[in-house]
């Protein structure tokens, strides 16, 4: 039997090269949007498949490793952490083909003139997700919280949006059926968001053993 | 040390809460959208700490479990399909407190003539919720099975919902907001079903111990 800790290494990486591909097909989708690039999105949704894979190939990793391991303490945090980002992850790739989707429908559309804020919304969006990965490989608590703290500004991002694609549509009914589809990238954009701050929430847990989901922690919800 | 079996027999109690707490919130906000009835949406938003706080109670006796009792086979698919289950559960909730605000918001517009399909859409994705729990409590693998193939059904539904608000609003641009309220309602109940198709997977893992996410199956993955 190989040493319990090359297996949780090998899990580890696995982790990272999920994220590595759904980070990926994020960056695709949304230049695909911005450029008009018909290309980048359908490689996003040629990705997805292989994506749904890996999140198997972990889970089965996660679980075999629960079962013939019986791990406990920081370990068992790990596995358990391991299965949510991984479920994570793959929703993140989910909606990053959701947006690919909305961009090839938008280059059957007139054009929406105000992109508005979604570009901006974007970029925190994925740099949220890699601040957050990041906190995961170095064990930064700090950096983890941030990610926390940025959901908020996601947030007025979209409102923003939203009132602005809202006020063009009554305006010019002719762009109604394109202002949807971007309304529907700012919601997908925002979903991103709630998952890196659920992951944020799983490297606190994993590195603090508290679960910090739902300000649990006033309640100082502790599990070692 | 307390019976094993008792103890999960506790974690599936709880975990019928949850679910019958969930019903009741998707229950309420459908029904505050079709009657306009504000204090059953304002219930759904008040319910939601409660079942958030049950989650992380869910949780923690899981890992727990997992931790303490080291279990094999069955037990820990048990084990695992809990932690799951909880998570598209909360996440239901989620969506229901979605629907409740939006259903807030329509109060405060001009109606639109067509609900459409929004009300046998809801139905739809109500009682795949219950049978899959229903196939829960049973160990019913094609009950569970049945939850699977609905949800082209509610794919179909919401395609209409869209076709049809879309071109309301090119008609009549003072319906924009309203509109767009229901198209999210419409996308908050799709993904209520994604949910139900979850737990349902994950039902399916539970009995059978065979992984039937993205097709998986066709590829014969085991897990014991």
């Amino acid at each position: 039997m190989r040493h319990f800790t090359v297996e949780l290494e090998e899990l580890n990486s696995k982790l990272l090269e999920m994220a590595g591909m759904v980070e990926a097909s994020i960056s695709r989708a949304v230049r695909s949007l911005v450029d008009q690039n018909k290309e980048l999105a359908e490689q996003v949704i040629r990705d997805e498949p292989r994506i749904n894979r890996t999140e198997i190939e972990i889970d089965g990793m996660a679980t075999r490793l629960l079962a013939l391991r019986q791990p406990v303490a920081r370990d068992l945090r790990f596995l358990t952490a391991a299965l949510k980002i991984n479920t994570d992850l793959e929703r993140i790739g989910d909606l990053a083909q959701h947006i690919a989707e909305r961009s090839l429908s938008l280059m059957h559309h007139p054009l929406v003139k105000p992109m508005v804020d979604i570009p901006t919304m974007a970029s925190l969006v994925q740099s949220m997700l890699l601040k957050v990965l990041d906190a995961f490989v170095k064990g930064d608590e700090g950096l983890a919280r941030s990610v926390l703290l940025a959901d908020d500004e996601v947030d007025n991002l979209r409102d923003s949006v939203y009132a602005s694609l809202l006020d063009t549509m009554q305006k010019d009914p002719s762009v109604v059926p394109a202002a949807v589809d971007l309304i529907f990238v700012a919601r997908n954009l925002e979903r991103i968001g709630d998952h890196a701050t659920n992951i944020a929430e799983d490297v606190v847990f994993l590195i603090k053993g508290i679960d910090v989901r739902h300000n649990a922690e006033r309640a100082e919800t502790k599990v070692t």
